[in-house]
């Protein structure tokens, strides 16, 4: 008996190794970060550890969100660029998820209220889970 | 104070080194693996990964699923083959767990009506994790 | 738009490298795992891997707390002692979370009714997840 199939998952986990993340490539900062979230990982003490959870915490939001959707939302895929999923600390210093654009309307389709995430890093991997309710 | 008691955890993680599951072992593989499962795996890219992820998903939905129940319902432990927990990808790729034989059983007498799961792997590991509601 | 911020994130990852715990400093001991906690990991096959899973159960639970809170609760924010958070097995097997003194009113203070928690450790990392409600 199938079990999960009537309201969609809405959860997502991921890893990754910190080291494959590679931010001096300007271009993928661009494309998969906000400015504010560049000048948040730039002023923390290990840029690529903070580069790379952020990068998990993205995918794994990804995850949630799509999973959730009876229809297919996120129509891009996984070469959607990720800077339309900004994650920023809130102001207890857990990270908070705002969406722009195509990845807001994708939530919105969905009937997605909210989306919590938390993040990870530890001996050169970075992980995150998100629910998506 | 003991908060989580009452009404059990339900949730459930699983970290594996993607190079500790014998995959080339058949014995191995028609124990814990469906056919479709099998068939599955085989046919991604990376099918000793892809095995090692579905690994991390039974043992998560196995934590989830027996933390839940107040009595012991899954009796066999860990020696219990992870065929009867079969995982593949639903309509929206995301994981869709179903269960068989003395899994369904279980997963009945603990009153559990919904099992969600999301895996990931990246660097030789894969980890996952599931909630039983 | 801001999805999460209402009513906190209240979920809470961890992974560590099992190798970083220093297991043999008694004064590192004592100060973050009760005596039950000790004798219990002391038992275990693997010491070492069971002290750091209980070490990411008990950072995943600070996370989902705190993040849970409104105001600020976890007033002594990473320099607090983790003993005040413990983490046993209960009568599933699953891990359940008792809080003492401080950090039982930091739970209390954020009207989090039920903490679960979930652990795994393989290939020289431990992980945990917590969700708190």
């Amino acid at each position: 008996k199938n079990t999960s199939q009537e309201d969609g998952n809405g959860i997502g986990v991921d890893v990754e190794l910190v080291s494959e993340i590679p931010i001096t490539n300007e271009t993928f900062l661009e494309r998969n970060f906000t400015k504010d979230e560049i000048t948040y990982c730039m002023s923390r003490p290990d840029p690529q550890s903070s580069f790379a959870g952020r990068w998990s915490a993205k995918e794994a939001v990804i995850k949630a969100v799509s999973s959730r959707a009876t229809s297919k939302v996120w129509t891009k895929g996984e070469a959607a660029p990720l800077v339309d999923i900004e994650i920023l600390p809130g102001e207890s210093g857990a990270p908070v998820v705002k969406f722009h654009n195509d990845a807001e309307k994708a939530v919105k389709d969905a009937g997605i209220k909210d989306v919590k995430v938390t993040i990870s890093h530890s001996g050169g991997f970075s992980c995150a889970m998100a629910i998506a309710e």
